[in-house]
């Protein structure tokens, strides 16, 4: 059986809750299509962050990697289709708040996705969940750690689709929250990304 | 037992779909809490909606009016504080477009929801369903129910508890849909709905 | 020469800037039309601000008022069409948040605005600046305003108009802000209210 | 004195202005800073938009291109960071709708602009005006001629500043168009553009 490295975050920011976790504490150690899952949950760390999801990489040899971030404020499930040789923003949780850094000093300004992105969306689509495709990540670290996995792979010559999928505010996370935001059920969205890791090949 | 009048709308302007529609089709019939739920489906047209929602009133002397409606765009379950005299807005399914037209020549500015609006706001919160009370229920259709069953029963001295609670697009309607907007499962919008009828006394 | 009540608001909540406050100096003692412009600047304070525009309109009987608030989100110059008897929201400058409360325990559930705002829109899309119709001016402290005027005008039989104008945040705001918003100029501001007070009769 | 090539884009989609285009003929022939502007404006055409930027780029010889669009919805004058090998979207002004295709057959996925970016945001805000840097020119015509211009001036090894920057709607576009969205006078984009070219070196 294939192998899927499946990474979520940990809570940043204002967000007491990130739904990524559950999807990947739901998901570790299934079976999914042809794939087994192995979940991994990231810390939200410009340092920690890439090495933590490197090392996942170059020690488990995953014959795919999704990697899942929350972006608060959409309304569908989000593949991105490019991640950009930048770090900017808010603070991390370790308090760093680059500005127009690069991640790699001599990376190429920008790797796409290899994960096969229309066929998510159009299968999500047809099952009846908005999905859309995104071109940008931002600059935050769901962009860092979409970059440095593709980055790597890259240079170590290794050939597994790899890329990053957004995802919407939970319920629970959007009722907790003072501000509106569009949300999901937890049942939709993992049902949601089961369907996306279903179209792997 | 007692009983509920339940409406929902058929669908209008750019939506194939009213979620509504569906809510309104399963809980038919069915007992929700106290109350017996008497469904009806209104058609989106100034002149026949208000007729046949008072139609369906003294026909069937509920105990309790809950008007739904769809506001593409929000996020949460809204619970609508008041309904103005006033009709305005887009050509409604039979091309009629009101400006600024009073529903009612001589009735008050505003009626405030009788519904037990903030007991059911709270009980979607914690449940884990994002919801708030809205402040404008418009100038369309939605308003002009609420106002007509609120007016209908001032005037006929019936002091039974009615208003109106808008709902976000289905995830069928959103997926459908051109331009992004926030959406509900249809099975989380049913039990949000419950929820709701169960806070009636 | 007629006399115009033109109130604004002192800066509130996380907003360091009020642009109603440059426009209500910027008038003050200004003929527009065939109106001498009385600017009053109002406090952000549920228990003061309601008195204190009271006190203004009986003390200047002025033959109109106009109030304006800040919208910050807002795209378009929005006059309001209804004022709600309900104090509800976020905590004032003086730190009361009041939750459903009736603004006059006796008072309507709503009073429509009785100045010119149709006209006020098309003659401000006529030259062109964007402008809409509101219809809630919320339940914060602008709703108050409005409403408290309108019960008093109404209360004392005083034939004057009066109403609410929410309008968008300025440059200045927006570009002190770390949230997007929409803004304009502070000379747009003040050229828009400029046109829609000579919609007086 | 130096030469700035400024291109804008003739209107597009459900747009009947594009603000753009007032601001390439009100600088066409101006001195701002130490440039003379060569203005352009481009057809919202994927076949000829490129070449034509092409064109004017070998012919004029410019010491750098800024090229400018309309982003409808849009509160601030945002700078793009990168441009991406893609084209996909609502059809063009000739009706073609490319999905997912590349711009550049073996060309790189993103060039970052070249642009003095940062310090044009921050002369922006400091001058009242907002301004953000954009991750993302969507994939649309902005993107491509962003994309082919900074290819073609690696490719051919000429070192000038070249990018892209998207503007909001203009007053007079927003209050001519049905859906709300923000706005700016001509005169606050004009001289927001001006400010602009002046931070070039």
């Amino acid at each position: 059986m294939k192998k899927l490295l499946l990474t979520g975050f940990e809570p940043f920011l204002d967000f007491p809750i990130n739904p990524t976790e559950k999807i990947v504490h739901a998901l570790d150690g299934k079976a999914v299509g042809d794939y087994e899952i192995m979940g991994h949950l990231l810390p939200v760390d410009f340092n920690l962050a890439p090495k933590e999801i490197a090392e996942e990489v170059m020690a488990k040899k995953p014959d795919a990697v999704i990697s899942l971030g929350l972006a608060a404020g959409r309304t569908a499930i989000t593949p991105e289709r490019i991640a950009i040789n930048c770090q900017d923003g808010e603070p991390d949780n370790s308090g760093v708040a680059p500005e127009d850094k690069l991640i790699e000093e001599n990376g190429p300004d920008g790797y796409f996705s290899t994960l096969p992105i229309r066929r998510m969306v159009n299968r999500l689509k047809e099952a009846g969940y908005p999905s859309a495709m995104s071109n940008s990540a931002g600059t935050y670290l769901c962009n860092n750690v979409m970059y440095s996995v593709l980055h790597l792979l890259k240079s170590a010559n290794i050939e597994v689709p790899a890329g990053f999928v957004h995802i919407p505010a939970s319920h629970e996370l959007a009722a907790a929250s003072k501000k509106g935001m569009a949300s999901w059920s937890d049942s939709d969205l993992l049902e949601a990304i089961t369907l996306i890791i279903k179209e792997l090949d």
